[in-house]
């Protein structure tokens, strides 16, 4: 049976329409950070890879950054090691960071693996140590918080090289030191690093929630474009709360180096990922210089 | 404004779908044979030229072979030359050969250049004369047609010259004697020779009819798929009528030297060749092995 | 039977000598205008085309230009069209831009591809709107001439392609508007544009008379080396009249952008194109910078 | 201070040497399987990381197989789960292969990139699933032992990738299922399997005893060389007894796929790597076809 | 001053034919011996190198070897040590040796080097030890003949890196055996391996007699074309006589490894070279298969 | 027999001490100079030639330039030429060139390319008239010197593009004039140019004495390191000595344009080469800047 005339004209449309998104967006890098509680079974994850794998099959290049927060408490918990926060970094001694590096490099990591595996695409899952992509020191801080770290340089070559040999990078938010130990490092920052470094054409922060919103929890008041300066202002005015903090920083910082739009959007929405990248209006938040 | 969420889900799964079919034709070479009335200022040609621009953009690789019929017939009448025809072919003198190849290649071909230009691609119009890629012969018939002729080898490095260097080839249905001297070929046979000589993923015959009818001109007896054996007894049935012929044939034999499929489908349905190309059903007629 | 002595020793030194003016040549691209009288049939053309093929086969890359201007007029007086001349220029309404693509670009272009093939070698015949190698735009003018345009931009990405690629580009002398309408260009202007942009070695204007003279029409008074400034100021002394201006002028900006010598030379001898190339003293006017 | 002469003469002759072993080596892959007590902060790893760092850097290309036993043991006895094994094999439920998965993609092979980029290589640490490195299906045997797999087929892609890339490869003993899930590997078997699928030019398996014994525990009878015969004939005759039948298993596997030597040493004696490499004697059990 | 246009034309047909002959040998490796008295200062070699320069210009690779016996047996006699033949081959003790390849690798071949650079081109002058291009064994004799040798095998890549890189390799009939040393080589038999291996398109004798004679030392005799089973049979019959016998020899052991033609002629014709590649007829006898 | 342990780890240790001077010198040019009597039979040339060759096989590019003075006296001597000495240069007629050239190009640096051949390498032997290598003019002096030369300019090309194919290339120190001829060069100035024309990481002259002297001939007063100032200074001082000032100018040149380091060495100590090249102290006297 062919399609009656009236359906093959919409879907023509919609066909052509997508080809013009398809043809903007080829051999560009989309760094997207993939994390917390729509990483952690409570959320179906599916579109969020399928997504990628269908964007890797059409000539964009993914790259994933990822932690993996609740899961790492928990295991610290089943190991009857208790976790101690500091403004909301956990302090990591060498034993708490053994942990934290198998749950991100060796659990949370290879889920991811496994996952693209089972869309159809081929994932190399690796962590900041691998290559010397993430070189980190520890974070400066009022109080020493061990091994959390920060970003001092990037080292893209491998990821360059895993994205144009047709993989997908899938990397754990673990930096290396000077002396070859690991970091732990804040998820949202190394890929705005990452993102910055490598040149994306886009940064996308997939989160729990649907964007930055201009008042309180209201979801009527998200915010759909927003400038640097705006969200500098709106950290400083304190309507950009805690958890939103992080990510609104590190859009900005990938901003500041050069990447033209930053995203914060809901990996709840089904295929978020190819509606922000292949729409006007996009679903969340965009931040702009 | 962000997309409302009932409207993001359903643009996301239609995008998803977009680019499972972006996927599977990615590098691929689509001979598309455009010609008859619809390219003849009757039917607005736009879809059809937007198809082939947003194709190449996505990577797909398509070819365009071109007749252009009834305004050499006008060209001649304005010049005070009549046209005679013998079984349906135009009987060909040198002087009529000077008007078919002013026609084809100095009108028609630089008119489908300059619709891709203006469509945002870049066209590089030829003959089957340049670079042989038409080397032709007198056609074998009872009667002399003078420069009506048949294709005798197809060279197909130009095509794929231009092709790789990220032009449309749009060529002109004349071929090349041994001696230099100009052939008339009919286009469908053309473009079939050379969906074949380069290896087509796809033959798609534009045309405007919907497709092979299985009764007269009955549009509900339109034949969906079609195998090659049930086609060869259809012409012999004289199911498929004279015009049809021609198309049939040059399906047949895209096919038999393997090309996968081959279509026949109305270039009056906006975008017919992305659906054609992006669904399972279509739109006309699928010719397969 | 061997070659006498004698024979062999004179051979030998035309041998020698013609060795080494391929030495010289190899590798580089000489633009060659070709046009009017000579190329109409009225002239034998045969030793350009042999020429051509012959350069080419010894690793000179020659790009052929060319016009068409009787032809052209031929054409309109049978399709009953009267030609209006306003300074020189031919009047083009819509109507005249469609004779003159086809002539140009369907028949003198695929006159000289045939040519070409029955010496031996291999062309390629395009136009200016063929991969925007002649960006145009109406030629600013005292009254609205139409589709008269002048060159913008050259595109030389399609023509280097062709030439490496072992054919010779063979270009009639029409523009692509920006929104993907013809221009007809002068082909002097046009030719000498396009080997500006090339980075010609040698721009020739091949035309039917012997070159500049400087005293009316006695072939006595030849110039057989033009200085540019001499040129310009031969030109406001009105010592070089109409036809010739458009020539010299077209060498002057060739020279302008750094092609080191331009040639204009009768077609009417035989092998002049080599004899030019190949010798010191050639057989017409050189002009230099 | 220069050498004293005498000094200069023995030292040149080492190096002279030395050089003879680099030149045989160089650009040759050399697998290591690596595990167990050695590994596990038993003995010091550094002369082993040390060797393929050096050998890294002259021009060989070391891959490191590893495994982990005794640290997922304590893990899994940490989080209160009891290890079953059934013939010397763990059983593996769906909780203990995510621990077990932990533990090698994210405790040991992190370790191991740490200690090489110590050392002053760059390593890239991955586990089978990454890139379909090992293809796995569920271990034919008598009891259901779950996640307990076997190598169905070997993807070398991303192992040359890396190591053409400057990159030492260090590969996690874990396979991935058609569904994307993972499988616990024997590392002794995984690390021979790929030693075959690239074409090693030898396959090393350090370990924690000096070699394979001809009686007992009796380090006097240990064996030099070993023929692939004679060693089928040594487990069939119960000399080879339980932990070293897997070792020699998957040697005689690596050796049947044409990888011209296999070889059991120590990882307790210092540079014992580079010994094995460079010299004839070596200091291990060296298999033979 | 122009050309007069009678002259023109003349030089136009010339230089014509010219091109015609440099398209057909362009990228084709000729392999030419040269040597004896031409070689000797007693022939002007002025045209030979000339025209090897000149080859080299127009995009033809030739190869240079070269013997040079008067010279040897000159600085042998000045040296006080008598030269002693058996059949025709100089007996090459390791004094003979060293003298042999003292003249031919740092006499004659750089002669000739410094020939080519004054003609304008360049040459890289070696023997066959360098590179291994002839490696050699003693020839089997009667006697013992000390270092004269044969050429065993040839091993072209050094003389395709030279001739691939602008270079014009001349090649001393020297040869290396197993251990290094040295070999006195026939130059008229390596040049005929040398021409076979590297898939010469023609091998040139320049002697200093004009070819080949069927009576004798009648010129009138000359024999024009010669197949090779006619060659070997006046081998047999005595027609051919000592000097020629290698020359003939080498020439059909070319032809029978594939190389089209074979050519004996007159180093004193100037230009011989020339006339003989560019024309039908040639000067000298042209053997073929 | 396996290694007994104790031997073991001292192997070990010097295995791995050896492969990181391996990993340092890894593609790095190496000129080396040879010459005088460690070359002339009086010496066993076999650790110098050997070093080479490891070298080349390590992965370390040695460039070899050579004169032959003694030999050169003795032909000359035979021929019954008598040397004559004007300054420590030899006054070189056109007669003399020639005894020079043969015996460089023929004698010396044929018996160098057997030597490596023996040893396992490939050399080509070239003089530097071969592809332009050094281009040479008469010497400035009081007295007219005939052929003797100083190098005008260095064009690597062909030393690079030997080097580069694993060649090693072995170079007599001939230059070439602008005419063809042949110059006489100093082989230690040579050198030196040739080191800083290709950039070459070290500049190593081998002779026969242990470096430069502090004090005399006084063994124990050997200089180990010295800078270039002092250097000139002790020039000045004549604290260096006739033989020796050529030797040191081609250090203090090579280092001016740019070459780390130049060392002068003694042949006599056998694996010298490697010994300066792969130890902190080295043996002989090291020039730095």
């Amino acid at each position: 049976m062919v399609i009656e005339t009236k359906a093959a004209i919409d879907l023509g449309a919609s066909l052509a329409q997508a080809l013009r998104y398809v043809n903007a967006w080829k051999s560009k890098t989309v760094v997207v950070k993939y994390g917390g509680s729509i990483m952690d079974g409570q959320v179906d994850e599916s579109t969020v890879i399928d997504d990628l794998v269908l964007l890797k099959g059409a000539g964009v290049d993914p790259v994933l950054v990822h932690g993996g927060g609740p899961e790492i408490t928990r295991t610290l918990d089943r190991l009857g090691k208790p976790s101690r926060f500091v403004d909301g970094l956990r302090v990591t001694d060498a034993e708490t960071m053994e942990v934290v590096e198998m749950v991100l490099a060796g659990r949370a990591n290879k889920a991811l693996v496994s996952s693209i595996a089972a869309a159809g695409g081929t994932a190399v899952g690796i962590s900041g140590k691998d290559g010397n992509v993430f070189r980190a020191r520890p974070l400066a801080a009022a109080e020493d918080l061990g091994h959390v770290g920060e970003v001092e340089t990037v080292d893209t070559r491998l990821v360059q090289l895993l994205s144009g040999s047709g993989y997908i990078p899938v990397i754990a938010s673990i930096g290396i030191g000077a002396d070859g130990g690991s970091y732990n490092l804040n998820a949202d920052h190394a890929a705005g690093a990452l993102a910055a470094a490598v040149g994306a054409s886009k940064f996308i922060l997939l989160t729990d929630v649907p964007g930055v919103f201009g008042d309180g929890d209201d979801p009527g008041s998200l915010i759909s474009v927003l400038r640097a300066d705006d969200a500098a202002r709106l950290i400083a005015d304190r309507v950009i709360s805690r958890g939103m903090i992080p990510k609104v920083e590190s859009c900005l910082a990938a901003l500041a180096a050069g990447v033209p739009t930053a995203h914060i959007i809901s990996g709840r929405i089904p295929h978020a990922l190819l509606v922000e990248l292949f729409t006007e209006e996009g679903v969340g938040t965009m931040l702009v210089p």
